[in-house]
């Protein structure tokens, strides 16, 4: 039965024949490469009705595919149904990515649309280099003249972010880059990532869902910055905007037009520009392009951006600010689990979820949520990624497990969160996954280990416990997460990659094994975690996490027998520390609460 | 004060005026990338003095340095005392590589001569690359002028091996490699790594200590196979070798000689090679000169070698002879201990050395070692690669650790072992070190992992004992093993690096955690394993290890309280499972020694 989106994908067709292209890609990010895009640049899911947060699709005259990875696997095939629309499988073994895939098409000189403003540098050139005979046309909102009812960019209100809230004056980190720059002996920076963007004004926007970003370029040069923002919108001399305006123009921050980014790149000689440092897995085609069609060429250096490691690292402020959030975040939560506790059988996991955005709406400094809340119970929670229906979702019912996974962003500092709660009886299969899954994460929450170990070196003590069971659970153990910024962020990571960057101190992981069994239930053990250094001898300089949310694990359908004497110290250590630190600023019936369910095992 | 040494590198400078090179590298390694080299090649050693397995040379006219790994830096700093020739540290954070250096030295259009038969063509590549403006000059043999006694390529006897001790006849393993040639698109194949040589043909030789290959290259085209072999000296026509080349020839091998090479590959287009692969990290930079200087130009495809992970992957018949090899090293080893213990205090580390080695040599299809025994008391073993001397060595004192790392070559396969052992009372930092390497060794051995994973990512697992005890070791945790091949073997490891490549059933590993403390003890507990499937199910498909070495682990000095009831349920069941195998094998006192020491804990 054709869809809606069999239609979309026969006008692109038809577009394709009119400008003679053989192919067009769409990717799912922005020209920013943003893992949540605006709604403007959601061109994967107006084509094909896909909503997942990772997916590409490639449409030639006689094919259409999506790529996503294991994530979305379940959802994209009952997303797709009728497109016409096949799924391409990335992150397993067998799988071919998008170049290749053309690659094996044997195609003469295929002519390819890109979307050159959504397309970093980086995947063109793959592409190029998969494809030698390939002319590639970078074809800007390519789906524009289909996509009638196209949302605009976004323009939300800007605000500055202090030194007594970040730690590090704008000037710092602009001193840092010029000093950077200096080093590379260049004299410029295209930073296009809209997260450093903020970190390194000092800025923070509404422009995207969940991430406090405002959609802009920015160009640092020796003398100058220029930040090209959708500034003519903003009328109001008295807005919080106009005045955060100000404050930058007086740090020597020029605010420029959001377009007039492609004209000052063209002309960068005029402004004695002669070599230009550009990330080509962050910068988009487009603009690669603006710079290298100018009348006066500087040289363009492809660079690994310097900001995403110095933006990892949390400077005292930053630590002490994230602290609070998790503190905060931390009575959130202890709240919101007790009010399911009461309300198992009333409630369904829609329900449950507003409750807990209403409690975290109340801190004050919260602004927004920092990912779209995961509250699903029973099988609904053997889909990593769930999301949770606004009606008709699962009534939280007196047995099984309950798993929320949710976050905020406070102006102070970013939370991301996983418990998986009993809400009555358990199986013996749940008791045992929900046991192995926690021997995971403490296992990774109490490893030691050599400075310059990366992440991908000790992911396997989050899964050893469950490998022996011969179980395993296909996404990350853990992501870095930024300070009120991305809740993904890098360049770390701890994963089954082979990511080179090693944890340095001051970074904030996840540490959150899982495991999930389709039509059964869903189990995930989530923590923020800090790496700090805990002591230098003969045989170097070891580092460990602190962790720091604060929220209790659930001890009633844990399988004690199966924790070691170490874990289970851990444990009860934790659960006391939670009690101690978040009772006092509980009510009373809570605080009770809190007390009974921390007791030691 | 000068050494002989900084004689020879005087000389050197002289040949580097008179020739007008600004810079000469020389390698430790030969024409085929051996990691044991024969002492023709050994002109690292000649010109420094210094004898690690793992070092390269630059002089310039005003410095001369070595370039080497951690496990060489005490040694080194002896070694090149007075000869004026300085250590440059690689395997530590801040490693300047030579590349690197060369560039840091800002010549323009430096001249540097490489030796190009010791310089992969990827090496030589490399070093272009980081200095764009020298001018690369290789020359063959550029110390031969000063080392006027310099010793011939080695000639040793031939033999070649049935399919029923390797499994695999050398037709089935010529003709995987023309089937891969055919996917690959190409016609010919240049192989010079002497291990894959060996595995290829069936053939085995004598002319590398410790490793049983012949020294040679080999041509594989659809249709031919080209030997290049030093076949001059070969003129007893009874001879094993001369039977060997009659097999080979009626099997469709071409006898030629070693020297034949560069003229083969400089006509190849002539023999109807159009395009020809070759691994640019293992053929040597002269041969691809050979290559590409011939009159007609075949396509040279640069690849990685298909044959290192064949080779990695052993086959059933191979399997069962390093099983039963493992058994009767096991029963050397087991007489060894015992003599050990009833010879603690008259007896030194090299008289040990050489015991252990009568015992071996006793064994039908016994060889050679695999590698020179490290035969090491107390502070001796602090040194992961202590040579042991021949005269002088430490006696073997009633107190302490003794460490023990030796192997066998023998007809069925090869063999690697480490055992530590108290000679008698230790101290409380002794066991807890010599527990917590067990530790990490068992937690290695017990490992379960989904298919896919590389040794890098469960390195953690031998290592997170230690690292809780904020103690760490400088060297892998686990080798690939050959079978009656080389002791060190690709594509696979276990260590900390970013190695990808999977771990597949059939590849055999060395678990070998360890622990050094400088002027005190060295600790060393070695097993080689074989990757095994142990089961598929909806979670992906798991493998894990069996332990192939049969030889107890002493309980004597061990801190049983330390263990996990897992870990000490492994030991017991281990030592028991030695006992079993071995005891009746064994003359009667030391069975009955080894049921004692193998007791459970």
């Amino acid at each position: 039965m054709a869809s809606i989106f069999s239609g979309r994908v026969e006008s692109l067709r038809a577009l394709m024949r009119e400008n003679g292209w053989d192919i067009v890609i769409l990717t799912g990010s922005d020209p920013h490469g943003s893992e949540f895009p605006a709604a403007r640049w959601k061109q994967v899911e107006w084509l094909s009705g896909f909503t997942g947060e990772a997916g590409d699709i490639v449409v030639t005259h006689e094919h259409a595919g999506l790529w996503t990875d294991t994530r979305y696997f379940i959802q994209a095939v009952r997303q797709l149904e009728g497109s016409g629309i096949e799924l391409h499988k990335m992150r397993v073994p067998e799988q071919v990515p998008i170049p290749e895939w053309i690659a094996s098409l044997g195609l003469d000189e295929p002519v390819i649309a890109v979307d050159g403003l959504c397309q970093s540098v980086e995947a063109v050139d793959t592409l190029q280099e998969a494809v030698p005979s390939a002319r590639i046309i970078p074809v800007p909102d390519i789906l524009s003249p289909l996509w009638t009812d196209r949302p605009a960019i976004p323009v939300s209100p800007v605000i500055t972010l202090g030194e007594d809230l970040v730690g590090e004056s704008r000037e710092a980190r602009l001193g840092r880059l010029r000093k950077w720059l200096v080093l590379e002996g260049a004299d410029a920076i295209l930073v296009t990532a809209l997260d450093e963007i903020a970190w390194l004004l000092n800025v923070r926007g509404e422009d995207i869902e969940y991430t406090p970003v405002v959609i802009s370029y920015l160009l640092v040069t020796l003398d100058d910055v220029f930040w090209y923002v959708r500034k003519d919108v903003f009328q109001d001399p008295d807005s919080e905007t106009a005045a955060s305006f100000e404050e930058l123009e007086a740090d020597g921050v020029t605010i420029k037009d959001y377009d007039d980014v492609n004209f000052d790149l063209a002309t960068l000689r005029l402004d004695g520009v002669d070599r230009i440092c550009l990330d080509p897995a962050q910068v988009n085609y487009a603009l690669r392009d603006a710079v290298e069609d100018g009348d006066l060429l500087p040289e363009v250096r492809e660079v690994t951006s310097p900001i995403a490691l110095w933006k990892a690292v949390k400077n005292p402020v930053e630590v002490e600010g994230m602290r609070e959030a998790h503190l905060e975040d931390g009575l959130v939560m202890e709240q919101f689990l007790y009010w399911v506790s009461r309300h198992i059988g009333s409630v369904n996991e829609w329900e449950a979820a507003l409750e807990l955005g209403r409690l975290r709406s109340e801190v004050p400094g919260y602004r927004e949520d920092s990912f779209e809340t995961i509250s699903a119970y029973g099988p609904s929670a053997a889909l990593p990624h769930y999301i949770t229906p606004h009606t008709g979702s699962a009534l939280l019912e007196p047995h099984g497990l309950y798993l929320v996974d949710s976050g905020g962003q406070y102006l102070f500092g970013t939370t991301d969160i996983t418990r998986t709660v009993p809400l009555g009886p358990c199986t013996p299969l749940e008791r045992e996954d929900y046991t192995l899954v926690l021997k995971g994460h403490i296992g990774l929450a109490m490893a030691l280990f050599p400075r310059g170990t990366a992440g991908c070196q000790i992911d396997a003590l989050a899964r050893e416990p469950l490998w022996r069971a011969k179980r395993n659970f296909g996404h990350g153990t853990g992501h870095g997460v930024g300070f009120f910024l991305t809740v993904h962020e890098g360049p770390e990571d701890v994963r089954q990659n082979f990511n080179p960057q090693p944890l340095e101190p001051g970074m904030i992981v996840s540490d959150e094994p899982g495991l999930y069994r389709e039509g059964m239930h869903g189990v995930r053990h989530e923590n923020l975690v800090m790496v700090r250094p805990v002591g230098d001898n003969e045989f170097g300089s070891f580092l460990g996490f602190e962790t720091l949310t604060l929220c209790h694990f659930d001890t009633s359908c844990l399988e004690v027998s199966l924790l070691s004497p170490d874990e289970r110290a851990w444990l009860n250590a934790y659960n006391a520390h939670v009690c101690e630190v978040l009772s006092p600023r509980l009510p009373a019936p809570v605080a009770a609460w809190l007390f009974a369910q921390t007791r030691p095992v």
